[in-house]
């Protein structure tokens, strides 16, 4: 029976020849992974159900990225709990500040998840690991308490739709113009509870760090997972990363999807979404005048390498306007000593930007970035719901790095070109 | 009649030849400054009173320092009030995140304050500027706003204290040891309203940094004031910087003291002041076993590159120890840079420390490393009171910078000797 790489690695993971969408099955995960927020919820469910060891203590990940380092009393007392759990059942991936960084940058990078594995994690965006080929998606704290003791949990296996990118992208597109003009086009619900499977010589093309922007934000299109088959890009990333071995799937060519959509890639601009949600996706050059107060550069979607370099390449010589607060944040210890050695760090110091700790801080509205009332800030994050970043009439756009960092320069939202 | 430095700067700024100890004057103010926490109430008092402008744009420093990058969305709309009225004031010295440090770190540096100035500040440790031979203290915001109008405001001339420390500082001892270890002999109000004059050779030793430390405590004695007559090292740092001519005012030799305090500083060591008063100062050699969860370097008090440099000297080929988080905090922009520069930030990162953007933030509870219940800090700040760093049942443990760096090694308070 022909399958879609989705469903390739849910029946192995359920220890079957074939599945098909609608069917339920249990299936063994590879990997569990909580923060914070999520981890709390879930440790106090553990220990409610009477359970008392982990099923192994190298598959649970417990990453304190959200509101760390500790913002209040609050996320310090959560903090503390996960970390008291971390050190009783003696885990091998538990991120102390200082060591870690935002769970999806930093769980690839530590080669924590590979090509072919089952990941969940109580964390919507846990879909960016399909990035690297494997199946990867948010779960509630209950089923992750109840996977955390048994190392595996239930999936109605999804229907998948195909994302088919033709063509060449253009200079200053990306990963995060793909997947936002994706949403404009099928909307927030577009793919509900479906696999989104990212193809086409565009995709083929792609940066790792491309991939992960994309498959990151299958989330805000309602999907399941997003996923990338593994080519040799995904290959040279894993390899000398991996702890554990690791099976690259492919689509059968005569896989079945809900639906196949196609696009020329080359026809698409740098994308901004609009507040309040990200399906409101325009290109930059039909932005108008937005003027803005802070720029944001990072989190779980755009704080990896490629996306610093972009910024730093726009920022080069400039300086940040003045009524604007540039904020970048590397998304792990890793990519901010990496930023750094490659002088990125005095690019953005010299144009009068801030470079914080790895944390996810301000795009969810927990610290590192706070807007107040009718304060407009573009981002390179992943939601740009009401109040998701501060007061509930502050408003938020989304863009890739180059679009946010020349809208810094400019203070108003702006295409690279603009500055340079 | 002979007069204390502290009598002559305050003698010239009221436009008299001479004033004595109680006399109440009228002074002119060289700068006025105000934070994020306190600029918003001094802003909405000085538009109560109905005034609308400030006396002079370029004497009005404000400075977001406490919260920011904002944490949430008070702190947002409290940085949003002081930034609005900045730029309605064309203040010039208004300074943004991304382009600013902590208060006390920053204007120095900028240039901002020199030798026989009278600068007042709403925010207790304004009297650091003191370690330039200014006079330097802490107002309320109401006195602040009037100050901002007016450009001058009354002092109670304060009675004198002279502090002198003979002989030289042991290896790990530093300007953060003479002022605990002053605090420990005088007590947290043996220099209420008085002027805290230090000097004596191991004063004239110093660095610039560690005189800024010392005079920065001096609020910790409930001093007014802490001084320290300029030299040549005073001339060294202010040459290049300061934006305004300065006097150097000395003490004449029969000036009049309430009292004088002698100390040989060459008999002590690094000390570590126990929870919850500076004033329970004791050596390090007698801290006995006290685990800690966190360490902090940074703060008005001891976030300079002296500081950071102490820090890398110690963390250099070390490692963080698991149970703990150091969080290194550069106290302004080009502190940040510099350090970044000379190499101690990869020896912070190689020891597993996190490295902030510049701010108050944990030192006063505001953000960036706040303790849960029963968590124990050992912090270069300047406050252990119950519940400055989070909750009421933390603890806040006050060290040099060395002391710091060896115990977030050893998770224990340590001498610097026991890691090397």
């Amino acid at each position: 029976m022909p399958m879609t790489i989705t469903e390739k690695i849910l029946a192995a993971a359920a220890g079957k020849d074939s599945v098909k969408p609608g069917e339920l099955i249990n299936a063994k995960v590879d990997l569990v992974l909580a923060n914070d927020i999520t981890a709390p919820v879930a440790i106090k469910e553990f220990q409610k159900i009477g359970l008392t060891r982990v099923w192994d203590k190298e598959r649970v990940a417990l990453v304190p990225d959200h509101f760390t380092p500790n913002k209040d009393i609050k996320s310090a007392e959560q903090a503390k709990l996960v970390r008291d759990f971390a050190h009783s059942q003696e885990l091998t991936n538990y991120f102390e500040v200082g060591r870690m960084g935002i769970e999806h940058c930093l769980l690839p990078e530590q080669g924590l998840v590979g090509p072919g594995d089952v990941v969940i994690g109580a964390d919507s965006h846990t879909c960016t690991y399909g990035a690297l080929g494997a199946f990867a998606t948010g779960v509630g704290s209950t089923d992750l308490a109840a996977a955390m003791a048994l190392g595996e949990t239930w999936f109605k296996v999804p229907e998948s739709l195909k994302f088919v990118y033709h063509g060449s992208l253009n200079k200053w597109v990306g990963g995060k113009d793909l997947i936002l003009y994706t949403i404009g086009q099928i909307g927030v619900d577009g793919a509900l509870y479906r696999a989104m499977e990212f193809c086409g010589e565009a995709i083929r093309r792609l940066s790792m760090d491309g991939r992960f922007t994309m498959c990151n934000m299958a989330i805000e299109a309602g999907g399941k997972n997003g996923i990338i088959e593994p080519d040799e890009i995904t290959r040279q990333y894993v390899e000398g990363r991996a702890k554990r071995p690791y099976t690259f799937y492919t689509s059968d060519p005569d896989a079945v999807y809900a639906a196949v959509y196609e696009f020329d890639a080359s026809k698409i601009e740098p994308q901004v979404a609009f507040p309040h949600l990200p399906e409101n996706a325009r290109p930059v050059s039909q932005a108008g005048q937005v003027e803005i107060h802070q720029a944001v550069i990072g989190s779980c979607t755009n704080g990896r390498m490629e996306d610093l370099r972009l910024a730093a390449q726009v920022l080069q010589g400039k300086k940040v306007n003045k009524r604007v607060r540039l904020i970048i944040i590397p998304g792990t210890q890793e990519i901010y000593r990496q930023a750094m050695r490659e002088g990125l760090f005095e690019i953005f110091l010299d144009a009068g930007a801030v470079v914080s700790t790895p944390t996810c801080g301000p795009c969810l509205g927990g610290h590192m970035g706070i807007l107040a009332k009718g304060e407009r800030c573009i981002a390179t994050t992943n939601r740009n719901f009401v109040g998701r970043m501060g007061h509930p009439e502050s408003e938020v756009y989304l863009a890739n790095p180059a679009v946010t960092a020349a809208s810094a320069v400019t203070g108003r939202i702006s295409h690279p070109e603009e500055v340079l």
